[in-house]
């Protein structure tokens, strides 16, 4: 049977799905009844769940978050949606469609991720070649490199989303770095490879895509410069010779890649290979935005719906 | 004899040297004695003239702009240097060195203007074929494109600096458009050969980089799209059919090709056409302007001088 | 029987009324049944309408968009007022009161015509008033002009707006140009009523207010002066003279009236009558909004609503 | 014989001549000498002056600031022109032609007094009218009202500039108010008599054009507020009702007429009054400053220098 | 019984309890029957109420605002609750528990008030002494000083708010000025103490928070700085020199201790003084607000919902 | 004898004094003869020197940069003041002034150490403590920590400066922690030491105050929390457990500090002790600057000049 996803649910139908599980809490009524209130999400989108008559004893059994098979019926409360929760019995994530839950790309990631490490193969600098390989070498990172979404909301927001924009990225730099003979290859392609790699520490995407506690408070920009740090240190432990101002040409390409202070770049760009990441990481992350708008508007309108992070309605219509 | 550049001159020397004479002005001396003030330029630069004890007749001789050889000698008057001009005789524009006076692009602009030509003659879609023809059989305006600079100032601004500009952009689109299989290559391609052909209009360059009274009061953006509404007449006055929504297509790359508000777009970017022309667009100009500038930089220092533009200094430091 | 406005339906109300049907989408259920989403508008907003057990036959039928009889009844879904259609019956426009679909000023949109008329007939320069004349002997543009409304929401959004707002200019720069006489009076005058002339082609008004397509593209800025380059070509084919300097003048007008480039200037003003023409503007549009935001406050309160485009609530209470 | 300008004055001249001595300071050079550094203006600007050989004796007699004649000669020095002192005698300001010192308004400030107070006289509100009386009865205040320039540098800057400024705006008031019936004419007519009037306090204009201290801890637009609060206390120990609503109408178009907090505003124009005076005060304010800068280009180029205040250089062609 | 908040209704609940009555309006249904809209309010936030049936002698006993007993039912209306009054009858004040109404601060604002008037005891320069003094020994003002809320929303927003934050950020003063001796003391606790006195009359807070409509016109830096010249005016009338320099010192802290333009100070600050009143005031007031809103976060989550006054969401987890 | 400091030397000196050599480039002249162009500077600027009839031989000799003996004269330059080099020989840094060079902090660096030591000393959080004295026991780290300036230009720009700054904040933390006890003492402390480490790492100090390459290109924010990662590191690696929710708190401190996006800050403040902070260096830096300028302020006048990073004026005058 079809899952019932929590943006399709009206009022005053009986649920019995599978949801996640997020922050429940136990309280209160003022009349001293207990009672949990939780979230139930999908990849749809998320409501309030309420288990009236509660004990600790069901609490302490909650997955904080978690799959659970949900039993109830939704109702309006002030206006909003909930699921009153009668039943909660919990779920092996073995048993759950995960696609219900977190929306993959639907390229082929094992040929994506192949091409990457063929890409970055061409890097002929010999550091920059040690750095990168040391990456490639970290099986445990390259498996989250290549599932971890882009983003948990405007552009590659899917599982292997970063993989997918990573490889779209590299393909664009070979396909226009011999148009530009004075920029440096290698640093473009090792940039834009290692560009958003933090979002491997930053983006949780087990069950539903949220921030890391750690990504919330140091971001990726700066995880990613420091994971360089630490694959740069490891190198230089084995003997392998990494000079500071390579790891810093490197390191300028991750601070100044989102271009603008108020994009929360730290540094702005000032050589041509950053400029170059910059551009080529906004083109690409703008298409797949504009297109997955234009793709997913549900109405046949020549427009989409106004979409506030880029100030305009998008127009639909092809030439003929 | 080499040109002495107005930027080299001294206090104290000898001017005998051909010059652009800019701006004269008739003025009297509080005591009554008429004196012509006016610009001498070449390529580095400007400084004031003067020439005292002058007279109507010879005020009404001056070109205004035009080239002259001028004698005289440069003094420092009021903190800046100005030169005295003793005798001025006017030079035809054909005795003149002109890379003295307007710098030109080191690349072949017949071989450019053939490949331009080659790129978009791929287009396929009838209605922008026509238009681009219509543009293409304009053997006037063609000449301009290919001698226009691309700005007065900030990249590209040398003759031919508009043709490099759009040539080198048009070979990027088509090294990418095969990776962005749903934007319309078509548009792209139509809309980077027309994105700033208004620019023929703006500026003028025949003695020195400069605006003109309808490209400051119009400027290229909305002069490019009268262009396009022109030459669309002129088709189907010939009977040839160009639907608004073609047009508009186009007109709406031309029109939303800065990015923002603010560096003078109407109109932000509504098509994944429209942001891949202002991505492309800003790529090239800003990897020319960064390249140039660490060309250019007269010190050895790993850094250039700050550059207001950008907003920082660039790193001239390759790797080994 | 007064209209029901979709603004005053609550749930569970039997609808039984005409409304106008826009963007109808053939869609099926998870079940495979066809139903028909669409929207119902009247002049006082939109609400979501949904057709169950339709057809492609009956789709096939409807309005895109149009005026149509609705029969069905409204209820809440996901926490937003929707109505069940059960029929639909198309209406001519001739059925319909079409002030409960457009509003309109109640100004004497005749009377307000021949005053701009009769004050842009005191443009003196010869060149200008072939221009101005042009537009007049346009028949089609000047009913167009004396009926699209200034704007879809912020201010003069009704029915004849366009027409009330630029006599309401034209009778404040009849008043105050003998106080300043530098300011060229007949540019002012021509670029007042030509300002916004554009807006004919931006805005659809037959029976709710939007943009058309091409109108979200390019916008009324460039549309007006596109169509003072077409009118002006228009004559010169007819012999008469219209000099570049002249149409770029009133072209800078154009381009500059909404003062800053975050309101979509493409220009800023640089010319005495560029700066009268955008505080005009400016000044008639503000006092006009602010008056209309007091005199339809529902409360008795001394202050409106806040009015995010102001970002201030307003001051409702007079002097005595 | 003609005041010699200081931005006349050439390195090498000999110099004898009145000019305003400002901020002498008493110094002593790395040998233990003392010497007195000051500036020497008039208004054309203003020069570093030095006199060599000084004593604590001379330095006491020095004004700070006033007029004295200067006897010395010009010189560079770190590329600044500078003049050494040999003598310096005190100069009563009888003596002097306060025109080369001050620039003044070439209107007949008289007969703008009498129209302002005309305008005034029409206000029909007794509370307003009592508030301006006492304004107009204050003659030490009107005979500044009617001397202090507009500003020290942007617009209206000349002795009589602020009456000048008012006066114009009151005309503008009294043409376009007909025109808007809703707007409170009382409001407006009083807003403008005394939207500046903090200025007699902010601004110096004895000798040169300055800010006072208090002036520029404080700034006119509070400064005005505080006087018309006097002013009603003032009423009000009388015996004169002035009610607090009226005043803090009042007192709300003082605030907010500026138009927007990133010019001084504290408050944002909540009045349809308060929308009115800010208009009228930009426009006179910008077609003054626009005129002004367009009549004094002191090149025949049909374009005025860069004006960084406006972002645009302005164009002086006008129609034939 | 405890009191309804109205953030707690339920639709289908019978409401008999007391609430704020707010901006009754009378108005006739389109049938022409009389009913009576208003809001109902209490700490909590507010909702619409409704009397049908209503005659204009009901209207004219309601208070506008003031206490009442509803009896009625909450029902859903256009998506939104509200409240069908079938009974109001009017409650004194004296019946009320203020605190449902009303939230207050939990300091001792006697005790903190002692405080205040012992730290500002300390200002020795005799005319600050006299000024502050004169504010202390005006007792009404005193008393609004002590109850008055810091805010209506954004921090200390509860009844006795001003006097805690004012104590605090005296408290944060005594402790680092002595850290700063170029820092002249009595400027900053003169000016801490009356930063914010203008909130006496901006707000009130009577039954619940809201602007005065003096305070929405003019604001409590305005305010503040017209009720220091009013003490110093009265001090003078009496005899006590106050010099306009003092004042002026002191007004210019009020005027720009928000720090810059776009938050509505009239004023940057230019004195050591001012920068640090305006950096104790924002401290205070942002760790307030964090504080609070990680303590009041109901969730059990690491992180607050997002603020969008601090453009983040809050960390809540503190190290073991 | 007493050094010449360049911004004291006047056309025509004869120069004969030690100077700091930078960026020295060999050139050949247009006619072929080689000359050497440099920089010379001090502590109070600098000037460009240039060596005629140079050889190869001497520029290899020269330091890039170091102290060396200049004898030569100054001179006009196109508007700029010179010096021609006629004879350089290097210098041993023993032999400098190096007070000539770098300002120093008049404080006593090594108390100022200790106190810092002394205050991070009652962190009693185990984890912050041994993070803390990971630092503390690196000496090199810490002389330069005692060294570095605090920044090049604006704020503690001298020898010493970053620890005068630090030592500054941690003595406004102790004394207002107290006040605010919800605020962890242990974070704001360690933040504080360690807010801007990366300093010792950004900036060059040896002869005159500039940035390293790797300082400019990664900056301290992010150098900082390199460090502290790489000292946890190294702690781990020793066996001694630093939670990674320690780090990332700390790590959030550094990368918010500045408070806002443009200022440079990749994450804004989400944490008590982040605002804490933020404020307290703001605030310590805004006051050292204020104070330092109106104490340095050349003229009697009772205001500075310009500051342009406080965009205003600052009031010299203090209370009698």
């Amino acid at each position: 049977m079809a899952h019932k996803f929590v943006n399709q649910i009206e009022p005053g139908e009986t649920i019995d799905d599978i949801y996640v599980i997020r922050d429940p809490i136990l309280r209160s009524t003022t009349r001293g009844d207990l009672y949990i209130a939780m979230f139930l999400s999908d990849r749809s989108g998320q409501l309030n769940g309420r288990m009236w008559q509660a004990t600790e004893t069901i609490y302490r059994t909650l997955p904080k978050p978690g799959f659970a098979h949900i039993q109830g019926r939704s109702e309006l409360y002030q206006n909003n949606l909930q699921v009153i929760v009668n039943n909660i019995s919990l779920v092996d994530s073995g048993q759950v469609h995960i696609e219900d839950f977190l929306a993959k790309t639907d390229k082929d990631t094992h040929q994506m991720f192949e091409e990457v490490r063929k890409i970055v193969g061409q890097i002929k600098n010999s550091q920059l070649k040690a750095l990168v390989g040391e990456f490639l070498a970290d099986a445990d990172l390259m498996e989250k490199f290549c599932n971890v979404p882009g983003g948990v909301k405007l552009h590659h927001d899917y599982i292997g989303g970063l993989l997918e924009h990573t490889h779209s990225m590299l393909r664009v730099a070979v396909a226009i770095l011999p148009l530009y003979k004075q920029v440096q290859a290698d640093l473009v392609l090792a940039g834009i490879f290692l560009h958003d790699i933090g979002k491997t520490e930053e983006l949780a995407y087990d069950m539903v895509f949220s921030y890391t506690d750690s990504g919330q408070l140091i971001g990726h920009v700066a995880k990613s410069l420091l994971m360089i740090d630490q694959k740069a240190n490891a190198l230089r432990a084995k003997g392998t010779k990494i000079d500071q101002t390579v790891q810093d040409a490197l390191g300028h390409i991750i601070l100044s890649h989102h271009g603008e202070y108020e994009f929360g770049s730290p540094k702005l760009p000032a050589t041509a290979e950053a400029f170059m990441v910059y551009y080529i990481d906004d083109l690409d992350a703008k298409i797949s935005q504009v297109t997955a708008a234009i793709d997913n508007e549900p109405s046949d309108s020549n427009w989409t719906a106004w979409k506030s992070a880029l100030q305009t309605r998008l127009y639909r219509k092809r030439l003929e």
